[in-house]
Order: C-alpha cells, then sequence, then structure tokens
C-alpha cells in the first residue's frame, strides 16, 4: 500500500475537535426551501400545528430556516463521543486497486451498533424529547435501522420507545428486531391492533404484511393519542439534517487539518439524511460564494425522485396524514420495487436537498442495483469494511468519477460518505453471489400514473 | 456522563503508534510450555514434521519460545491500519451505571468487518502463506468468525481460501457465510464429499449435520493434498497468540499515555487467542518481576477446560489427526452443550495459557450464559456497543469486579477485552429476550467420563 505524503490511512479528530454546533444551510440559501403546509388548510404549518405530533424544540428547529448554527447540548455531545468523531479514511487500498490518481476519501459512520449515520439524529430527538418531560417516543421503522438508532438513544436516556415495524420485515428480519428489544424498545408488527388505523386496514385487508406508510400513520396516531408521548423521524425533516450536518463539521475538519480541498462530494440519497448532513458545510461555502465543489446525490434506478420525479407539494406519507412538502417526489402512492437498499426507498427527497437540486447547486445520477452490488464487493476486499447496500451507491458513483480520472489523467480529491455497514443486509448480498439480483427501472407510463395523482397545490 | 481529569473516552493511538514488534510471552516463561507431541512416536514435534501442514515462517514462530519479539511486516502493518490502533475505551457510562469506584477500561476489537479480534491473526498467516509463493490456505470455521477473518485477509492479498463451515452452521447461519463469499472463500458445508474423511463420514453417518473436528479434518486434508496450499488455524496455537499481542501492546501503551496501571486485566477464554494477546505484555512485566496485575481468564460455565479441566496431553481436534498438546483440557471427546458463545466451545486451552495458568500467574472464573446476556444487555444499553455473546464473559466478570469495589470501596483499575461485536448472535440474544435460554453445566461424571479417554502420555 503506498501513502501519501504525511496524510494517514484514517484521519481521526481529537475529541476536542468534535463539532459543538450543528449547521444549518438553510441559513445561507437564498431560495428557501418551500414551507411544510397544512393538508386540511393548505396554509404553511405553524409549530402550534405541529406541537401535537412533535417535540417543541425540534418543531423550533424544524420551523428555523435562518439560524446558522444551533449550540449542541452537552449530553448530545458526551454520547456522540462513544463513536464519535467518525474517521475520514483515505482508500489508499481502493485507489491502488483502480490505478487511478484521484484521491479517494470516505466518511465512515458505521463503527456503531446502529450500523449507520442515523444515530446522530435519533441522540438528538431522543434528548430533546427527555428534556421536555415525555415519557417516550413513537416511530416506524421498515428494515430496522433507524428503529435500532432511536432505540439505542431511548435507552441512553431512559425513555420509552415504540416502534413500529412493518410486518413483513418484523417476520423475515428478525435480527434487527431483536437489537431493538436488546435496547429496550417494544417492537410491534404493522398493522396491529393497537390503534385504529392498523384496526381499519387489518379489517379492510386481512393478511396483509404491512408498509411503511402504514407504520408511519400507527406511530402518529400512538404519539398523538398517549399522555406524555411524541412521534420523530429519521429523514426526510430539516431538523434531522441539522443533526446530520455533524458528518459533513467533522469531514470538513479532517481535510482541513492536512490542507484538502475536495474537488467532487458524493453521497447516497433517500431521504436525504446523511448527504444532507455530509455537503451542509461545503454547501453553505458554495452558497457564500468562497469555494466551490462538485455534489452529487446518488439514488437507485429503482426509486430515482431527484432524477425523475417532479418538484411539487406531495404528502410524505403514503397514508396522507402528514403536512405536505415541496419536494422531488415520485408521488405518495409510487411504491418501488423490493429492492435491497431499504433506507433508498422513500418516495421524496428532503425539501432542502430539493431546492438545492432545484437551483443547479447539485447534480443527481441513479444507478442500477447490480452494478451497486458489484462496487459493493470490490470496495469490501480492498478496504475491509463490509458496505450497506445504501452507502454502497455512493462508492459506485465514487469508482466511475475515479476511472474517469484515470481516463484523462486528472488527480482529482474525491470525498464519499459511507454511511454504514452491511451485516444485517446478507440476504441481499447472497442473491447478489447466486446470481439472482434483479434490476428493475420503472417504466415512464408508471411514474407518469403515480404524478397524476399528486394533490393539487397552487 | 462525569469524565475523568484529561482522559478522553476512547484513547486512540496513532497511526505512528502501532506496535512494530509482537511479542512473545514464551521467551519471559521460566516454565515453557511443553512442546507439541508428534502423535505416532510422542517425540516433539519438529519444523519438518509440521511443513507439510503448516507455512515454515509460521512453524519458525510456534516453535520459537526464546525469541522475545518478532518483526511486523510493513504489508502486515499497513493492513493494520485499515482497523488499527484499536480504541481503548474508558466505560464511564457503565461506571455511572453501576455507580462504582471502579475505573473500567476495555480494548474493543469489534471495529472490523469480522467483527472480532481474529483478523489480527488472520492477516498474519495470510501473509506468510503469501511470501512461501502459496496458492491458498485451508481451514474449518464453526460459527463462522474465523472464517470470515481469513476470507477478508485472503481477497486482501489474493489467495484463495477454502473453508470447511460445519454443515449446521452452513445451513443455518447463512449471513456469516455470506461475508465470507463477498471477500472470494469458497465455503464448504462439512462433511463433505470433497474429502476422504468427509466421504468416510457421510456413509457412516447419513444425515450428519458435521462437527468442528470433522471440518478440521477436512481442511487439514485437503491442504495436505492439494499443491500449494497450506492449513490455518486462528486460535490455540503459540503463534496466533505471538499475533494476537498486538491487542496487549496497544493496551499497555494507551494506559502508558495517560499514566494509568491496571489492577485487574480480564478476557474470556476459549482456545486463549485473545485471552493470551491482550494480557502477553501485562504478564512479561509480572514474569520478569517489574509489575503485578491480577489476571482473570473467564470461561462458559458449559465449557469449563481451565476451572474443571485436566492438565494433560491431548489431541487439539475431536479427529485425533492434529499434533498432541499439553494443555487443560475436557478431553477432545467432549461436546459442550449447545450455548451460544460459539467461539468458546473449544475442549482445551492454549499452551501457553495452560502453563501460566497452573504456575498461578493466572486466575479463571466460569460463568453462566444467562448470567452473560444480563450483562451484556446492560452494557449494551449504557456503552452502546452490541458485545458478542464471547466478549460478554469478560464483561460480566468486569461488573461482578467492580461491584466488590463498590462494597469495598476501593478505586480499582479494571481493563478487559471487548474482542467483538454481536450482530450475528442475534437468534441466541431472542433466546435471551424470550426467556428460552439454557444454562448447562456438565456434571462431574461426565467430565470423569471424557477424562477416561486422555491419550496416555509419559
Amino acid at each position: 500500500m503506498k501513502t501519501d505524503g504525511n496524510i494517514p490511512y484514517k484521519i481521526y479528530l481529537e475529541e476536542s475537535e468534535l463539532p459543538k454546533q450543528w449547521y444549518n444551510v438553510r441559513a445561507d440559501m437564498k431560495n428557501k426551501p418551500a414551507p411544510l403546509l397544512n393538508p386540511a388548510t393548505l396554509k404553511p404549518m405553524t409549530a402550534e400545528d405541529l406541537k401535537p405530533v412533535f417535540c417543541d424544540e425540534l418543531i423550533r428547529q424544524e420551523l428555523d430556516d435562518t439560524t446558522a448554527y444551533f449550540d449542541i447540548p452537552d449530553d448530545i455531545r458526551n454520547f456522540y463521543k462513544m463513536y464519535r468523531p467518525a474517521p475520514l479514511v483515505r482508500a489508499y487500498c481502493l485507489e491502488e486497486k483502480l490505478d487511478t490518481p484521484a484521491k479517494i476519501y470516505y466518511k465512515f459512520e458505521g463503527n456503531n451498533t446502529s450500523g449507520s449515520h442515523k444515530l446522530n439524529s435519533a441522540i438528538a430527538q431522543a434528548y430533546y424529547a427527555k428534556m421536555q418531560g415525555l415519557k417516550g417516543v413513537t416511530t416506524e421503522t421498515g428494515a430496522g435501522q433507524w428503529g435500532t438508532a432511536l432505540s439505542m438513544a431511548c435507552a441512553y436516556f431512559g425513555l420509552d420507545c415504540k416502534v413500529y415495524m412493518v410486518k413483513v420485515s418484523y417476520e423475515q428480519k428478525p435480527f434487527r428486531r431483536e437489537v431493538m428489544r436488546t435496547y429496550g424498545a417494544s417492537v410491534t408488527p404493522s398493522p396491529s391492533e393497537t390503534t385504529e388505523v392498523g384496526r381499519k386496514i387489518l379489517a379492510e385487508h386481512p393478511g396483509t404484511t404491512g408498509s411503511l406508510g402504514c407504520a408511519i400513520s400507527e406511530a402518529v396516531e400512538t404519539a398523538v393519542k398517549t399522555d406524555g408521548y411524541r412521534y420523530v423521524l429519521g429523514s426526510v425533516l430539516s431538523q434531522v439534517l441539522l443533526h446530520q450536518s455533524v458528518i459533513g463539521l467533522e469531514t470538513k475538519a479532517a481535510l482541513d487539518k492536512y490542507g484538502i480541498k475536495p474537488d467532487i462530494i458524493i453521497g447516497c440519497a433517500g431521504g436525504g439524511s446523511n448527504l444532507g448532513g455530509l455537503i451542509s458545510p461545503f454547501m453553505g461555502e458554495k452558497l457564500r460564494g468562497e469555494a466551490d465543489y462538485r455534489f452529487i446525490a446518488v439514488e437507485p434506478a429503482s426509486c430515482p425522485s431527484l432524477t425523475r420525479g417532479r418538484y411539487a407539494y406531495d404528502f410524505c406519507d403514503t397514508g396522507m396524514v402528514c403536512p405536505l412538502a415541496k419536494m422531488y417526489t415520485l408521488g405518495s402512492n409510487f411504491i418501488p420495487s423490493a429492492n435491497h437498499a431499504g433506507g433508498l426507498r422513500y418516495h421524496g427527497m428532503s425539501s432542502v436537498l430539493s431546492q438545492l437540486y432545484d437551483d443547479g447547486l447539485m447534480e443527481a445520477v441513479s444507478v442500477g442495483q447490480t452494478s451497486v452490488f458489484e462496487a459493493a464487493e470490490e470496495f469490501a476486499r480492498v478496504e475491509g469494511i463490509l458496505p450497506a447496500p445504501e452507502s454502497s451507491h455512493a462508492i459506485r458513483v465514487a469508482i466511475d468519477e475515479a476511472m474517469k480520472c484515470k481516463e484523462t489523467g486528472e488527480e482529482k480529491t474525491i470525498v464519499f460518505g459511507l454511511t454504514g455497514t452491511g451485516y444485517f443486509d446478507m440476504v441481499a448480498y447472497e442473491k447478489f453471489h447466486d446470481g439472482k439480483m434483479v434490476d428493475y427501472i420503472p417504466t415512464d407510463e408508471e411514474l407518469e400514473a403515480s404524478f397524476a395523482r399528486l394533490p393539487k397545490v397552487e
């Protein structure tokens, strides 16, 4: 393994270099993200509207698009110290394997039990719930990454955690369920008999294996109807991007330490939590005219909200009980085919990222699943880490960009977000190894049919 | 979370502080471990005897009980940099939860895809195989931790890796199998039709689900009969303890950096790879009369080789094809009940540790499985990391010792080895959560029956 001057394989920051504030990229955006709308009145949601569902401080963060920095409370920073600062790794072995002049770095967020960056926001949301004197929180989870992170955060603060887990995952992916139980969460397969909406769905569709939309509805209903509970969410919301800015702030601090300026910054994009967090401080520089970077959002070809979606107001959930958000969307009725990147199956994209993309400040590409697993395996064999399918979307495009450098001879510096590990995704790897993986791309007709059902707003 | 002066939550060493040499504790032992014996002649195994099975350099390391330090080749140190130096963590949250005056540290070896410390020796063994110009290596694996580590190491050096995996694990634990395949290993369920011994066993016991003993025999046979292959092993052997000394050397360097002197050092003990590696440099000081420490080996009550075994020559494998080793053993015929700490089911203990224990330089305790999972869950909820069942044996005793300090008011410093993560052990956690975990302790009669079948040597 050749190394590059004084740049170590892993750049670790000291604990004292852990960011003390989160950065709110909206403060530097000229075109602010469009506000959430009340679905009943089509007027911007007020703090009062949101109060029954979300924690007070989180509402404040959600609605604030002018304050650039928010202090990270000490209790959250102390928890961060259990797994942060996260390493920025120079992919020396991958560079050597690709024989590219590009310099590749990745910010690795998988070194914690939740296996992903989700913990960065989970601990913040649990903290504010605790500070508000709540008894607990509710949420939904599909594959279980967010539910795991929230369970860990609630265990730390002694909060109750009720997770509605899509029934098919609950039954077929029992391992993440057991991780959540280890951290003391109660995990209910959704739809369930515990809520009105669950009972209604079970009556209408006996034997259904559930959906994320239904699980959201059950979690929201339980939060609203149970004294001392609120609902929390792991992506899409602007508050989540705020918390996840810790990823980008650390990345920037580590790069600055060695005088490295990236040319391209790449992240996978589902609801936008990781990508938004990673690029925020760099995007801030770009918005303020202090520096320029290429930003690339990578999404699965099977669920291409940025590359093929509409920029329009839509429901955040398939149950249509949540506020309307203006975002690149495939329509809240769009059901992506079974693909293995469970975290990238959301029909829409964070309002912040949608606006940045619409303003031409960020690029987006979509990639097929098989090529993503090819990149994952190539990466694993040289860099050691077994990447999550979601993260591997970013690896795919990082490799593609590095290979372009090989053709042109350019020594570009590429940074990508390695959001997590794939330990609970081995069924997908097995399909890949056995040649049974299917690449699915929605047809234009399918998308048009979904767009036709978008709510009429404006 | 209260913190202690200038001691951070995690003590990371710099890459430049990564050990440059492994330490061979045998060099400082007055009573050397007894030599391996040739089962045919009952004479000490020579390098020539071992040559068809093991790599040349590894034989040299295995037989050398006088050289204190071995240089770590640069290629191995470069690989180590992908996941080392491993953090030494101050368990501030656990201390607070226990309300103990004890100061607890753990050396965390789980931050790599193999999920354990096994990679430290796998990469060394793969390196020497590569340097010898071999095509590949063979090994056996039960639950799959060692097989995973070896697959990663072989992928890095472009070596072929043939893993014989106990059939019941191959079928019931497909996820580790898929991790191995991701790294390019061929994984064969054992017993198989690919070897003479496999065919013989299949003919005699149609439908058998296999055993570790059978898998070892198949791996050894394949290595001996295939041109350019050797057999490698992940524990028990002295060469493995040598490589694993990197754990203890880093631990000592991190403690020294902050002027911390531990009172008690605790590790789980199966074949001895982790415990031997962790304690080696500290034991060296004790052997040389430079310092004193309490060392505690923790084993499962279901497989208590140190606490209830005999110190005698025995076969290293249940197939009785390997050399005889003098060790604390339950007898190579002893089949431990199904317990969930797959890595702690070996019938014997490393000759090095056996001798140290016999000389009164180390203590040993055995603990029941349910109490181990209680400790695991308590630890996970405050420290975040989801520990492997094996590692949780050490957690159990670290907590017990910390609680003794609470009674006496002593501010002892406790260091334990957290060998790995439990992501692939959720079936065991599920049993624990559902109250279906069974504690099994072999009866004296069972052990006596097994001892009666020990080989007659001397």
